[in-house]
C-alpha cells in the first residue's frame, strides 16, 4: 500500500478485530453478507465502536497533487475494523499489476482510476491495462474453476451455473459487442470546482474526463440463461445483480447489489461477460464474471457476479435505492433523501475535449486541432458533434469523416482543426447531438445536483490563443526567439522593454496622445 | 524580516555592494536617482550581472495560504544588489508599527495589505490603521523639520517650500476632503482566478475587495501652490510628481514618478495632503507629504512627495508610461506595447459584496443580510446600488436608507436584507449605477485584461443557502441538531439515514416508482 496522507489518522483497533472466513474455497476475499443477517448485525456493532475519519476536505480547498489523488483512508479502516485489512493490499497490488503505469489513481481504495486522456481516445477501444475502473469496494480474487453463478428468486426453475456451463456455445450463443461503460462521476470535478456537494461516505471522486471507456465484451446474454431457468414468474419485474465485493453504508455491511428492469435484459442488452478485447476478463474488471448493461451507468454492470435474482420493484439494497440519485438543485443537504431523487440508469448525451487541455497556451498559425470523445446511453448514438472557439456563441460541426465509427452502444471519438483567429483567453467548448436530437446543458450549473452526478453539461476549456498569423504576434516572437527566451508561461514577465520610447512617442502622435486637445 | 518563502533562492552578492549615501539629511532611504544619470548607469550595470529570480507562479497555481500571501522575494534582491538591503527591514516594522494586526498582507516587499472585509465597511471613514496600502518601494523616513517640496519646471518662478510655509494658513487656505483612494488592482483576484495575466516584474499581487479605502485628508490645493509659483508657462498641460521611494523597471532604477494633466489641478482635485483623519500621515502612507488625485487610480496620489515640476506631455517615467495601462482582451504577452494600452486615471464605477462571503453556507429565514461598498470615481458618484440572489436575472434596489453619505469623491458603504427562497447554491451579486448611469460590465471576462487592472464587472459570490422556513429543512435541521451534529461544512456526509425504508417505500408508491408500468 502506497504511503497514506500525511494526515491520515492511524487505525487504533477497539477491541477483537472479527475473523469472518471466506465464503467458499477459490474464492479469496468474498465473504458473503447478504445470506447471514447475523454477520451483518455481528459488523454493525463493531463499526459502531469506531469514530472513523470522516472523508478529507477536498472540495472546499484545493486538490492534492498527489497520485493518488485521493487515498480513501475511511473505506480502508472499514476493512480493518472487520478483519478485511487484507483486502487494500490485494487491491492495490493488483492495480500495479493490471493497470497502466501512468493511470490517474482518483482513489486509492476503492480504486477508482482513468487514463490519460490523449492515449485514451487515440482509439476506438481501449486497452484493457487503460480502461477506467470504479470500484466499490476490494478486489476478490476468484478461481475460474471454483466459480458459479446462482439464478435465484422469482424465476421458474432457480438453478446454479459453473463458468463452464455458461460458455458452452452448444446452449449458449456467444453475444459479443462493442461498449462503453462510463460512470456517472465522469468530469464531476467540473461540478466540484463549481459548486461543492455531497461529501458522501464513500468519496464522490474528483473525475476528470476519463471515466469512459470501450471495448468489445464478449459471453452470454443474460435473458439466455433466464431463458434456461424456466424464465420468469408473474410479477418479476427487475432482476438484481449480486457482487462478490463487500460495501458499507451508514454503518453496516453489504455485498454489492443492485438492480436493473427486466425489460432491459429482454432486449439482450444485458451480457454476462467474461471477455474482455478477446481476454478473460481482469481481475480489477470483475475476473471471472460481471454483468455489463449496454447504455446504463456503469454502476449496474456488476463484477464478480455471483447471484442473479429476479425481484419485484427496484433492488432495496443501498447501491440502488441511496446510491446515483440524480437530484434537482432546490436538493441538497437540507433536504435530500432517497426517494426525492431518480435514479440514474440510462445515461444522457455527454462529450468532452481531450486535447487541448485547460489551461493551455497554444501558438499557432489561425487553426488549432480539437480531440475528444462524444457518447449518448441507452442506444441512441452520436449524430453530430458541434465545437466552439468562442464560448458557445457559433458552432463548427465536426466532419463526419473524422469521428470514429458509430455504434447503438459506444461512443465517437473526434477531432477537428478549429479555425481561430482571436488571440488571448478563449473559452472552447464541445456539444453533442444524438440521433434523438438530444444535446448537452449549456452550463455547469445548468445541470449541476447535490450527488455531483453526470456532468453532461458542453465541455468547456480555457485557451491561451497566441496566433503567429498576425504579423505583431509574429514579430513579438521572434524577438522572444532571437534572445533565447520563451513566452511560455504567460504569466512569466518579459525581460526586455515592449517598446522603444522613440516608437512609442511616434505611436502617441498619431493616436494624439492621451487626453483631448480641448 | 518575516522569513523568506521556503523556495526562495538566497541573495549572493555579486562583486562589491555599492553604497548610495542618502539624497539629505533627516531623509532616511531617500535616494535620488533622478538627478543623477550617472547614479543610474551604475546600478542598470549592477543589475546585470545578476538573474534575479522571476516572480512566482501563483497564477497558474493555487494561491498560497500564507500571510505574507507573497513576499516580493525579486524586489527585496534588487534592494540588496544596490545596497539598500535595509529597506525591506525598515519597511517591514513600519508595517507591523502602523498597521492593523489582522491586515491580509497580500506582498510584503513593496508591501500591500488590505483590511478584514467586514471592518473595512463597518465605517464610512477607514481608520488609518486598517487604510489598504499600495506601495512601490521601501518607506522611506523623513523628518518633517527637514522635509521640502521643489516646484519645478514649466512654472513662472520654480521655487522650494517648507512643509511649514505650505501649512501656513494665512498662505494657502487648508483644503479638507472626504476622499476614497482605490488601487486598480482592487478584487483582481477574480481576474486571476478566470484567467491568468501578466505576472509583471512588480507582482501584479492577488488583491481581494479591499483595495479600496477613505479618508478625510487635509492639505492644500496644489493649484494654489502652483499659483503661488506665478503660474505655468506656456505649454504645460502636465504635472508631474516624484517621490522618495526606489523604484524599478527593466534594469533600471527610477524614484516613483508619474503624472496628472493640469486640467485636473485647476478644478482643486489635486491635494497637497499632510493629514490623514485628522492626524499626521503615518510613515507608510506617505509622511511628511503626499499628493492625493481625487476620483484617480490610488497610483497617482505620490506619497513622500518631494518634488512637483509641469511638464508637456504625460510623464515618461515607467509607472506613467509602462504601468497602469488597460489593454483590449486581444492584447497579451503576445503583442502588448505601451501605445496600445490606455493610460488607467480616472477610475470606473464599481462595487463589491463584503457579507457574506463567496462559499459562505448560511442557515436563514428567507432573508439574507448582504453589506458592501460601491464607488466610482471622477467626481461620480453612487446613486443606485442592486443586488441579485440569482446571478443577475432578478435586481433589487438597495434602499437609500441603508447607504452611507454621498460625496463628489467617495464611496458609500451598504447594506441590505435580501429575500431568498431558494436553496441549494445561489449566486449573488451586486451592480451600481453612478449618477451619470454608468454601470458595471457583466461578467469578469467581459472586462478582463492582460495587465488584470480595474475589475470592476458586477461582483458575484456563490452562497449556500438553507432555508429554514421550509419545513422540510427546519425538519433535517432538528433532526441534525438533536443528534449534536452540524449541517456544516456541507461536504461533510451526514451519518444517519435521509429516511427509513417505510418512509420511502410509501413515497416511491406514491410516486409510481421508478419506471412506467407499460
Amino acid at each position: 500500500m502506497a504511503p497514506a496522507e500525511p494526515n491520515a489518522p492511524p487505525f487504533r483497533p477497539k477491541g477483537e478485530i472479527p475473523h469472518f472466513a471466506e465464503e467458499r474455497v477459490g474464492w479469496r476475499g468474498y465473504i458473503e453478507w447478504e445470506k447471514y443477517p447475523e454477520k451483518k448485525k455481528q459488523v454493525a456493532e463493531i463499526l459502531k465502536r469506531y469514530d472513523f475519519p470522516d472523508p478529507p476536505e477536498f472540495q472546499l480547498v484545493p486538490l492534492p497533487k498527489t497520485n493518488p489523488v485521493l487515498t480513501g483512508e475511511r473505506w480502508k479502516q472499514y476493512h480493518y475494523a472487520c478483519g478485511l485489512g487484507y483486502m487494500p493490499q490485494f487491491s492495490w497490488e493488483t492495480v500495479l499489476k493490471e493497470k497502466a503505469e501512468d493511470m490517474i489513481h482518483v482513489l486509492q481504495f476503492p480504486y477508482n482510476g482513468e487514463a490519460p486522456g490523449e492515449r485514451l481516445i487515440s482509439k476506438e477501444l481501449t486497452d484493457n491495462k487503460d480502461h477506467f475502473v470504479r470500484n466499490h469496494g476490494g478486489i476478490p480474487d476468484i478461481d475460474a474453476d471454483a466459480f458459479t453463478l446462482d439464478i435465484t428468486g422469482a424465476v421458474n426453475n432457480p438453478r446454479r451455473f459453473t463458468l463452464a456451463e455458461l460458455q458452452d456455445e452448444k446452449v449458449f450463443p456467444r453475444q459479443t459487442n462493442i461498449v462503453t461503460l462510463q460512470c456517472s462521476g465522469t468530469r464531476r470535478i467540473e461540478q466540484i470546482h463549481e459548486y461543492p456537494g455531497d461529501g458522501d461516505e464513500l468519496i464522490n471522486a474528483p473525475w476528470g474526463e476519463g471515466a469512459i471507456s470501450t471495448a468489445r465484451w464478449t459471453g452470454v446474454s443474460l435473458k439466455k440463461v433466464i431463458k434456461a431457468c424456466g424464465g420468469l414468474k408473474d410479477g418479476a419485474d427487475n432482476i438484481e445483480f449480486f457482487g462478490a465485493d463487500t460495501y458499507f453504508k451508514k454503518g453496516q455491511v453489504y455485498n454489492y447489489v443492485v438492480s436493473v428492469p427486466w425489460r432491459k435484459v429482454k432486449v439482450n442488452e444485458v451480457l454476462l461477460a467474461w471477455e474482455m478485447n478477446g481476454q478473460p476478463l481482469p481481475k480489477i474488471h470483475g475476473y471471472p464474471l460481471r454483468a455489463l448493461v449496454y447504455g446504463y451507468i456503469g454502476a449496474r454492470s456488476t463484477k464478480w457476479l455471483y447471484e442473479v435474482r429476479a425481484i419485484t420493484r427496484p433492488s432495496a439494497a443501498p447501491v440502488q435505492r441511496k446510491e446515483y440519485l440524480y437530484y434537482t438543485p432546490q436538493i441538497g443537504k437540507q433536504n435530500a433523501k432517497y426517494s426525492n431523487g431518480f435514479s440514474i440508469q440510462d445515461m444522457p448525451v455527454s462529450s468532452a475535449i481531450i486535447s487541448p487541455k485547460d489551461m493551455d497556451q497554444i501558438i499557432h498559425d489561425g487553426k488549432i486541432s480539437l480531440a475528444g470523445w462524444a457518447y449518448s446511453g441507452g442506444g441512441h448514438w452520436p449524430v453530430r458533434v458541434e465545437v466552439s472557439g468562442d464560448g458557445g456563441s457559433v458552432w463548427y460541426e465536426v466532419p463526419y469523416q473524422n469521428m470514429s465509427t458509430k455504434y447503438y452502444h459506444a461512443w465517437r471519438t473526434w477531432k477537428m482543426d478549429l479555425p481561430v483567429d482571436a488571440e488571448g483567453w478563449l473559452e472552447f467548448c464541445v456539444r453533442t447531438w444524438d440521433n434523438a436530437m438530444n444535446t448537452q446543458p449549456t452550463f455547469v450549473r445548468s445541470a449541476w445536483n447535490w450527488d455531483l452526478h453526470v456532468t453532461s453539461s458542453a465541455h468547456r476549456v480555457k485557451i491561451y490563443s497566441i496566433n503567429r498569423s498576425r504579423p505583431t504576434t509574429a514579430a513579438r516572437l521572434k524577438q522572444i526567439e532571437e534572445r533565447g527566451e520563451s513566452i511560455l508561461p504567460i504569466t512569466l514577465p518579459l525581460h526586455f522593454d515592449l517598446e522603444t520610447d522613440e516608437e512609442y512617442e511616434a505611436e502617441m502622435e498619431r493616436r494624439a496622445w492621451r487626453d483631448p486637445l480641448e
